[in-house]
């Protein structure tokens, strides 16, 4: 397919050509890029609200400020398309052929005028408070810019970060992007704060950033570019803190993405060809399980409270569901440290919080989940979503959930391999108190055809699936199925009849049943889909470590990858069958 | 030691026998309370400013609310002596034999009035939501009171649990016991709100709380009995949030510690016998090797900031070091992730923050270390102090920080063993400007007498310190020492000459070294000073998974101990040089 061809656009090759173009030629560009961002999501799929609603802000700020001596730090960066169209990567926008050239994010190593690879939230006042200091360190001169959205802004990080930005005494510049929407609605007092603030044109009684110490600025509309430009010229060069409050519009330029932000934070490829679809049918998956379950507990009256950090998306939690559980639903918005330590305080109260978070984003929270829930022992059930190795963006990996919680002392952490033991475990978590619980949720659903009767409370202990001779398979969670195929290739291959083991707990040893394997077994094999370095088998090789089996671990490597295509990635971790029968192989 | 007599106290058994006394004798009990615990403390030591603050505040809560019906949640849980003294608990404090009878935090374990087991900051706001959300779910109709210092406010989990609180709907009552101090002085946008109201006896322009939609009361005199029953009577049974800020006196009671709110945060046993004993030569230390490193490179005009949230002390920066850095120096307050994520800006831009964090607190900031500085590499130097197995307290163990910062991707990760070492790779360190590096900083300060003139940029590669056979002993940081007694202890025991290896690195793998002891060893050992789980060893024994080695780990074991002596953990976890041994010899 050919380069679009767009008349302002194909003039801007930098900020440089973007500050000779008039008004008019601005708004003309602001349009042109709105369609290739249209398209070209459209497309690979990516977000998309944040970008159009960001397009006026970016182009004055490029206008006005010197990228790449000012600096910019975009918060998520999921907003960051015009900003790249603006500097030297246009073409990953004009040319379908480069549309995955560039990724969703900044990246540091596409351009120096992004500074840093950023993907999850709140993250950008701190990172600039520290470039203002390095600057005033350096004898520097430039302005430092934090473009935030309103989202984002209930982070710890972020709250952290203004306190110190208050305080900077030198040149920082806080832009808050208000658009009055989170990845779905927006929580709390600061987003009341906000709203009283857009509705008196930023003229109220009691001005919150104004009582941390800021200059205030706010703009009614965040796409009229007189009045951007007007502004940032105003405080370009500031030699104290500023906050600027930019009311803007999610998903202008495309209506349906303005009536409905939430489902167009977000989207899949060639989501707008098929607006007008009836919504298909949906299968019974994980998490139409979950929902089910959630909602039939609520609906006798029990105390569940199905909680979650502003991204109820990743777990199909729509909003049909959430107005079906009303005082029964709680996100606390991106603020997995009140997440967590909220259900535990509900916990502690009798009530029986189901906390799901992706494992991208339970990083977010380290420090509650071991104080706040696992010293208190706070019976919180925590579901992981998509745990697992992917061509994910480097950004936002889910391979480092098990090191993380697995080596926090009280979490029990369970792998079901199927919707049985996916429910049997849930059932079981919501109806103790002893244990704070997670339970890595698979992706993709399989069933076993037979009931899960296991008593839980009995911890660390495996199911022996197979009993067999020689090789020991203990195979976890969503990695249970290729131990299947690992045993039957073995037999294929070599004639041998390996033991298979589901573990189902990630979080402890089932001592009886690995100290019997010693008698028949002289190679023991784990696999687990996720990090090996602190993760599940390193646990099962130590157990051995004073013995003669050999164990071998197979998972992912401690690396961030960034978009790497799955299988390239089985190939240098040797997860394929065949790599890893051959391993065995090579020990027997 | 008999027990001390104290009038109004010895008739307080409970809260309820609180409740019968007259103001003048609440007065009374006041004195009596900080009499003994300033006595108690200066005999084993502990946190000292905070109790006597709080003093009024705890009897006038426990006269106007119901404990343990209505619900409190003291913050840090630092403050709670007061609290423990009306509940059930005046033994600890009256009868020095039981001084130790008590933790020095709120312990579930202890009573129904405490709720929750807390000793890191800025979570009451939090677990108080929950409490409150449960209470509602259940169709409860207590009170719920949350109580946190000005330092704790400003911490990630307490700016999200206020912006949640907020909105929560329903009855729930914030306490902000503002005594214009963190450990250190307090810092921040958040710091001047307060000071602002403080000295507009709580009238502003632009109120904080009242921005987010609290109800907002104020008391000057937060050691006035009446003043504080008559506005907790005021509040009590409010159906929505409500925040009631307290002005307080830190050390209030004794005169030395109003003085020196920093010093007499928390003293050590005897402090009281000696406040005019001239202060005694410091001998040579980390703490001093560190200060003096940073101060010789900031005289020097370098763009080096040391950086800290808000314990200085832990590292011995005290004010004389800070005033002597001036703008080299940031306290970001009680903001971990501010911390690293303003780090990681200061880095990539040009300037030298050595961030310094003790073991316990370093998990604070996960999701930081992993994205704003491992996925970006930037070069902080971070310095862990504290790192190892101990008899602390619960809430302030220091074994989990090798299994949390060295499954992270990118981090180099190093354990000094002596002092030359820690100051080469200090240097290293600071001069490079690859990679994110910690340091675990040794608590006993030794020397190898040798100037070491190791190239840290060559990652991984351990130190051969005497080349053996049959063992193999891979001894980490702390435990360095630990693994030459045991290869004397070998010595002298069995005949063997063991291998010694200072391994260095925590974080990566000499696969050279460890394949060419393959060839004449058949055991090999890890030493190291913090938890198995995720940890250093674990990842030797998965090297050596496949072949026929045996590997034995040495380490704590994943729990949450509590004051244990540390001969008892020793021996638990089989780590006296004669346990190691008899281990050894069991699997030769």
């Amino acid at each position: 397919m050919p380069e679009t061809t767009v008349r302002v656009l194909d003039k801007v090759n930098s900020p440089d050509d973007l500050k000779k173009l008039d008004i008019k030629e601005m708004y003309e560009l602001s349009n042109e890029m709105r369609e290739l961002i249209i398209k070209k999501v459209n497309t690979t799929g990516g977000h998309f609200g944040p970008n159009l609603g960001i397009v006026e802000t970016t182009i004055a700020l490029h206008y006005v400020f010197n990228s790449p001596v000012d600096k910019f730090v975009f918060d998520v960066s999921h907003q960051c398309y015009p900003h790249k169209m603006i500097t030297g990567r246009k073409e990953g926008f004009l040319n379908p052929e480069s549309y995955l050239k560039y990724t969703g994010y900044t990246a540091p190593e596409e351009t120096d005028h992004d500074l840093f690879k950023i993907g999850h939230t709140s993250t950008s006042i701190s990172l600039a408070t520290g470039l203002a200091k390095g600057r005033d360190l350096l004898g520097g001169r430039e302005n430092i810019i934090a473009l935030i959205g309103d989202g984002s802004l209930t982070g710890g990080e972020a709250l952290e970060g203004l306190n110190n930005a208050a305080v900077l005494g030198s040149n920082i510049i806080i832009i808050v992007n208000d658009n009055d929407m989170s990845i779905a609605e927006n929580q709390g007092g600061i987003c009341n704060m906000l709203t009283e603030l857009r509705e008196n044109n930023g003229e109220v009684e009691n001005n919150f950033f104004k009582s941390l110490g800021f200059e205030y600025h706010y703009i009614s509309d965040g796409h009229n570019l007189e009045k951007l430009i007007e502004t940032f010229s105003e405080v370009k060069d500031t030699d104290h803190p500023v906050l600027i409050h930019i009311h803007t519009i999610k998903g202008k330029g495309f209506e349906p993405a303005v009536v409905n932000k939430e489902s167009f934070h977000w989207i899949l490829p060639n989501t707008l060809d098929h607006l007008n679809d009836e919504p298909s049918e949906q299968g019974e998956s994980y998490e139409s399980l979950t929902k089910d379950y959630i909602l039939s507990k609520a609906n006798a009256g029990e105390p569940i409270v199905a909680m979650n950090a502003a991204t109820p998306g990743v777990f199909g939690w729509n909003k049909e569901f959430r107005n079906k559980l009303g005082s029964h639903y709680i996100d606390v918005g991106i603020a997995e440290q009140q997440a967590t330590g909220m259900a535990s305080g509900i916990a502690k109260r009798g009530g029986k919080p189901i906390l799901a978070f992706m494992s991208s984003f339970v990083q977010r929270t380290y420090d509650q989940l071991s104080q706040d829930m696992a010293l208190n022992n706070a019976p919180v059930t925590m579901l992981i979503f998509w745990g697992g190795i992917s061509n994910a963006d480097a950004t936002h990996l889910c391979t480092f959930d098990i090191p993380l919680i697995s080596n926090i002392p009280n979490i029990v952490y369970l792998a079901p391999t199927c919707k049985e033991e996916y429910l049997r475990m849930l059932d079981w978590s919501y109806n103790q108190n002893e244990h704070p619980v997670a339970i890595r949720v698979p992706f993709e659903l399989t069933t076993s055809g037979v009931e899960d009767k296991t008593d839980y409370s009995i911890l660390n202990k495996y199911q022996m699936v197979e009993k067999g001779e020689k090789v020991g398979i203990i195979a976890l969670g969503s990695f249970f199925r290729k131990g299947k195929e690992v045993k039957e290739l073995l037999k294929k291959e070599c004639g041998i009849n390996a033991t298979l083991i589901n573990p189902r707990f990630i979080t402890g040893i089932d001592k009886d049943m690995l100290e019997d394997l010693k008698s028949n077994h002289s190679v023991i094999v784990t696999l687990e889909d996720g990090e090996l370095d602190g993760g599940f088998g390193e646990k099962i090789t130590r157990f051995y470590g004073g013995s003669s089996i050999k164990v071998l671990n197979f998972g992912s490597h401690k690396e961030f990858t960034d978009r790497t295509p799955i299988e390239e990635l089985y190939q240098r971790y040797h997860l394929t069958n065949e790599l890893i029968v051959q391993d065995i192989k090579n020990v027997l």
